[in-house]
């Protein structure tokens, strides 16, 4: 018996070193029964290391050829990206895309273009890189026991949280740090303020709940504010910091999603992701805490989600979104508590206004800080906790304190049996 | 739109506390639309917290019965098992079953009955319990690019290595810690002489490489040889000891495959698995090492991929076993060299016959050793390293020395870009 695969003949959109990576391992593996056909590029005039007759500016050529079946765009520009791949699913052609940028912000449109030219389209690299995430989620985690994702899912960030705690030098230098080492990109404000994470989170979102939510919508930041006072406090306590994106049902079965720094303690598995990796824990409930840990930036690790997807294709795999589709989707809410500590300039400012309750202040010359839970509502009304000279960061138990949690499945079993 | 989803009737065997507490929620998860009609029991006699009316000691009842479409096997007896599987596939039933020694067992034939009739048997729990390594195996590193997969896949030895190196207790004393704690049977030599783990590995093998081994053919031991002078090398040189099942691809394009002890440096994600977890490290050629972390014993975490494997048949999702099916299917081997360790008995008795090349060696009343590199073969022909008195660990860079390395595809691309 065989399993009857498809051939694939791709177009392929881009050829940095992603690209090149691809053209190599396709034409290393004849078992994979790909092959790329032509590639578009910006500048002919690169030198390339492959045939020139592989080589065209014109997208047009890939897009229209009949005999291309699948495009793999692999490409920075996120608007340029969303034509070619718009263009790609309305001619039927199957997608893959790396492009968590672009994903994101045009995600209903992109599912309604799926679902009205039944093509598949798939991402696996988007997030997380070479972290089976989203397909884990899509085909295993299916049901509605998810409880929570919690992962650390931009490697720039990390590694320059990384530095700051285990190279103890200043968030300025690490900055510069990953910049030299290639993990941070010269205009760095899409990974240092959070905006890849909560693209990534955007994604994660609807394959984990069935929720399609705009990332400008859900509340991010990143780590852009965080001072060496912080992370004094974070050493102190035993903590590291890291920029965590988390999801997670609460009580009434709707489910608060954000993107903030939070203190980790050792206990936790993300404590141990370091540099440009990245971890992603999901509980559900019976499987109680998994932890999926791998390289998640970097282009080789991407190249490796894109094989895999290019990889599904020969067998049509595509996402089904079931729990897009499920009678009993869960909603987002802000309408929640979390425990936070806030950071904040001016001796006497205590910004007590702003919580529910306070557990903890401190004012010196040195720093100011408080302690306490506040009503998320009121970071999203407000952008007073992003004002330079102030920093919020999660506590560990963060829905611990005034938010009831859904007493776990796990435990409502151990009561039966 | 909406995923048409089968409505799936269930007969189940066994309902202990897995059974039970799948019972549980499926009935508090209409949205599963999963019901258990009928569960087949050995002792009727017991009281259990579901009607009566759902209970029976007939086998065929369930097995016979036309409406139920799923068997969901969750007992003990493997014999037993096999029978009731074979007769659930020959009916054109699809099955759910948690019993790693049947399946491994009977693997070959199991998996000719699927292909004959056509019918999903899904079996996510037999390996590694709540992480999902045979879906990610099979769906998602499905191309020839997998270069290792290592793993701790046995709760109760690793709860008892760990109690040995946390707790600085001996061996013996551990053992009966896990027993107290319900981590290892009374009779403990499934666990403890690595027959678990090597039929868990003969599942993951099918699943990565497309191998079908029998689990007898493939070397393994356990940690009943182990004892505290085994432990105290390791502190000295700063590892862990860890009961690992390993396949590897070498650079001829055969795996290597073993269930052994072996010693683990802080650097290896393995050295963090403690107590009842389990962890798997997967190597590709691109995404370098991915580790799956999670829950690898107990009644929840066995639950919790039951429960997948049953939401996954609403879509009537099965094995497609496309590496069985691949025309380049490596093959097995023992011809490698391996770097160990190799404690003895008698002071002058150094084993050095059975080594190619001796690294170190040190005898003294306390204890006698030897380093070296041993043609795995040797293992296979003659079962001296089992014996009392003898113990045989391996080492961190076990396949560095004498063997060839497979040049990674990601070196290759580097070259390349």
């Amino acid at each position: 018996m065989s399993i009857p695969q498809k051939k694939l003949t791709i177009g392929l959109f881009g050829f940095g070193v992603v690209g090149t990576g691809l053209y190599t391992v396709l034409q290393q593996t004849p078992s994979l029964n790909a092959e790329i056909k032509q590639v578009c590029i910006k500048h002919p005039e690169k030198k390339r290391s492959a045939p020139e007759s592989l080589f065209t500016t014109d997208a047009t050529a890939l897009l229209e050829d009949a005999e291309i079946n699948v495009i793999v765009e692999l490409i920075d520009d996120a608007d340029a990206a969303y034509h070619i791949v718009k263009h790609a699913l309305t001619a039927g052609k199957a997608v893959v895309s790396a492009n968590k940028k672009m994903i994101a912000e045009h995600l209903q449109e992109l599912l309604d273009l799926q679902a009205k030219y039944n093509v598949p389209f798939l991402y696996e690299s988007a997030c997380c890189a070479s972290i089976p995430v989203v397909r884990n989620l899509e085909e295993y985690y299916d049901n509605d026991l998810l409880q929570s994702i919690s992962g650390i899912v931009n490697g720039s960030t990390n590694f320059i949280l990384t530095r700051v705690f285990q190279d103890k030098i200043g968030f300025d230098e690490a900055l510069l740090h990953a910049q030299a080492e290639g993990f941070a990109e010269s205009n760095p404000v899409l990974d240092v303020e959070g905006i890849d994470a909560v693209n990534k989170l955007s994604i994660l979102l609807n394959h984990a709940y069935g929720i399609v939510a705009n990332p400008k919508k859900i509340v991010h930041t990143g780590i852009q504010n965080l001072d060496s006072h912080d992370a004094t406090f974070a050493k102190e306590k035993g903590y590291e910091i890291k920029l965590v994106a988390q999801a997670k049902k609460l009580d009434n079965g709707e489910v608060a999603a954000f993107v903030l720094p939070q203190f980790i303690d050792p206990t936790n598995q993300l404590y141990n992701v370091r540099n440009e990796y990245n971890g992603v824990i999901i509980e559900s409930g019976f499987a109680d805490k998994q932890f999926f840990y791998g390289k998640g930036a970097g282009s080789l690790p991407t190249a490796s989600a894109v094989l895999s997807d290019i990889s599904a294709l020969r067998y049509d795999y595509k996402y089904e979104y079931k729990k897009l589709h499920s009678s009993n989707r869960p909603v987002l809410t802000n309408d929640f508590l979390l425990r936070v500590y806030v950071r904040f300039e001016g001796l006497f400012q205590v910004p007590h206004e702003r919580f529910e309750r306070i557990e903890e202040w401190s004012s010196s010359e040195k720093r100011c800080y408080v302690i306490g839970v506040i009503k998320f509502n009121k970071l999203v009304d407000n952008n007073w906790w992003k004002k330079k000279g102030t920093s919020l960061v999660v506590l560990p138990d963060a829905f611990a304190d005034g938010v009831e949690e859904k007493e776990s499945v796990a435990e409502e079993l151990l009561a039966v049996v």
